[in-house]
């Protein structure tokens, strides 16, 4: 592959970014919109290009075919997402598809046939930005819930997921539909490491190991509004100062020395959230996380002993919203992805995933790996969120030496 | 004044509380809404019922004037406002204009001509849901700060206030406009107590003595936001967290044995307030409120030292958006309203007032004081805010008799 197509790649990322851009190179990109969409037409078109086929399942998640010689043998997957956090960046997840697109057409380009196909696939809602969870898209495909599970949750405008997935399916009824699911050789995902290992080191590409798992909670905190002139504090059910208390016994119960452990309060929604009035009721998510399945078990089923532990005025409601469990990849990939690398002549490492992908629910039907490349300062979920044109080129060089070789050609 | 009086004054409350009505039998009306507009329209068509003349001044502030026999003499004001919080009740603010049209209505039915005219006045902007700080409309006319002092103020919307004041003033423009300020001889308001006192007391009426006074803040945390999975705790920086600290900081510094001092933080917004990313910025308002002068000030002085001493990852700007010292009301006026209890054969105390009202600023350039009523477990600035029909009515009568003697029948 030659700089031209790092060029390309590089211009396709920044055509993508234009839906949904927001200010300071950000993008806003929510699953299942009509930015979405246009977003998936913009993919199609590159993959028609090639010569490849589109075609989507009742999931949404939108597969690019490239067909092999031999129509019996399991196909390659490569992909990522499209979707974007509210306020995301350029690369996460639209460099693993437009990589593999880029995959695609040095095949084309090159005329080569191999023996098995190779899939691009756009899963669909991986951040679980709009609608809470993320992975539904690959949750669905492997089999680890079923495809409906999910059709009552309610984005902050209260429109069913089930809803806005069947509008996006009617937008692209003139695609031939495929079952849900269906068997994979093996699966690879070129993303943005989304942390700062691999730039600290000087290194092109990290070899992923597996993915730390990870248990997100929501929890409502009842209280009772009142009039913050009056109320004396003594009487008070303040749902803010008991969720400050839920929220600082959870810091001291999920300390971790080895700064290992992710624990995070992202979200916080207050009512009335009036200056002048008591916070009648606050909700709040946990994201926790944790490469030792042991530790996430054991902390995460802690959580709500310790909110309630803590509360002293206020009755809170404990929902574990996700629990995925840590996952390793297929050994078979990842010394591919690792061959791949050094065939390629750059700098790697062997690493583990702190992000969660799609890749850990591919991965528990199918072979699964991850390519990572390099990202300034490890930001992401940023609109400063920045890797070079070299950088992800150098990463979709080693797709394509890997990809290649799992689809065998000649 | 009679039973059918009360049925009235109770009618008239329930046909206000429809203009905003929320589940729970709660009210929303944002000043200088439509809504808004049609509440005083409502009051108009009633105050001209008992021959009142409506004006307006330059900062909205509406005046319901029955003239007097001596067009020299300072006129006696009462009222209160016609906005809610956002999950407010029916008879906050809404209460003391209705009663001061039930006091109209009565000299009316009664033929009675006083010396000094009487007027009833409905504030702009008391509650500050809307635009930030409350009381704008008697600031302005008490001179305390000047009309255009908020124009650039602006709603949850983007909206100015300026913008939306001018608009309201467009609507009414068939009123006549007053001069800004004026003379008055005497202000009263009626209101709920938004305390549990009366109640628990078993008294009808409580004769305010003064307003204890508030200092507000608005505090902006900010740190950066990053990836949940992957960003290491200890180089985050984490805004909802140093948030966290600051008001956990507060909470101990601002502890009262006496349960007297009031320190709340109602309102609070994350950005980007996404459960998977580290919040970027963390915006929080901080009420405080004293009955004593040095004990706010010397409280208030301390809050920003505080936070910076509590801040561990980010930076915060603090701002304070609203001061107003503690207020004693005009004894005379005071005197005048037990009088009136008394000579209604009431259950009466003196008490100050947990909330802050127009009255605090009207008192700085005329004499005031306040009727307050009991309310149903103290709750207001709440949907489930209640007063019965003969609470109410109670203090109407208190109103009335005061109103007659500041006015000098005869």
């Amino acid at each position: 592959m030659v700089e031209t197509v790092f060029a390309r790649q590089w211009d396709r990322l920044m055509e993508l970014s234009r839906l949904g851009a927001i200010p300071g190179d950000g993008v806003n990109r929510a699953c299942l919109t009509e930015l979405d969409a246009q977003a998936r037409r913009l993919v199609i078109g590159w993959a028609r290009d090639c010569g490849a086929e589109a075609s989507v399942d009742a999931a949404g998640n939108l597969f690019l075919r490239r067909a092999g010689s031999d129509p019996d043998a399991a196909p390659v997957l490569t992909g990522s997402h499209l979707d974007s956090q509210p306020q995301g960046g350029r690369f996460d997840g639209a460099y693993g598809v437009v990589a593999g697109i880029e995959v695609l057409a040095a095949l084309h380009d090159a005329g080569v046939v191999t023996r098995r196909s190779v899939e691009v696939v756009a899963w669909t809602n991986e951040e679980g930005g709009r609608f809470q969870p993320g992975c539904t898209g690959s949750m669905a495909w492997s089999g680890f819930r079923a495809a409906n599970t999910w059709d009552d949750v309610r984005d902050g405008d209260g429109v069913r997921y089930g809803d806005a997935l069947a509008a996006l399916l009617d937008s692209e009824a003139d695609l031939p539909r495929r079952a849900l699911g269906g068997r994979a050789h093996a699966y690879i995902e070129a993303h943005i490491e989304q942390g700062p290992l691999l730039e600290a080191e000087r290194l092109d590409v990290g070899v992923v190991t597996g993915i730390q798992g990870s248990r997100w909670f929501r929890v409502t905190v009842n209280g009772a509004s009142a009039h913050a002139g009056t109320a004396p504090l003594s009487l008070r059910r303040d749902a803010l100062q008991d969720a400050i208390r839920a929220i600082s016994a959870l810091n001291v119960a999920m300390a971790d020395p080895d700064d290992v452990l992710r624990f995070t309060v992202g979200r916080m929604v207050v009512s009335p959230n009036s200056s002048n009035s008591v916070a009648g009721q606050v909700v709040f998510t946990i994201d926790l996380r944790h490469p030792d399945r042991d530790v996430l078990i054991a902390r995460g089923d802690a959580v709500g002993g310790i909110i309630q532990g803590a509360l002293l005025q206020c009755a809170a409601e404990i929902v574990e919203t996700f629990h995925a469990l840590p996952a390793a990849f297929d050994p078979a990939v990842v010394d591919c992805v690792e061959r791949a690398a050094s065939s390629c002549g750059l700098g790697h490492r062997r690493m583990p995933s702190g992000a969660f992908h799609d890749a850990q629910f591919v991965g528990s039907v199918a072979p699964a790996g991850m390519i990572f490349v390099p990202c300034r300062d490890g930001i992401s979920h940023n609109p400063a969120e920045y890797s070079s044109a070299e950088q992800l080129g150098a990463g979709t060089r080693v797709l394509a030496a890997a990809v290649v070789e799992l689809a065998e050609v000649g």
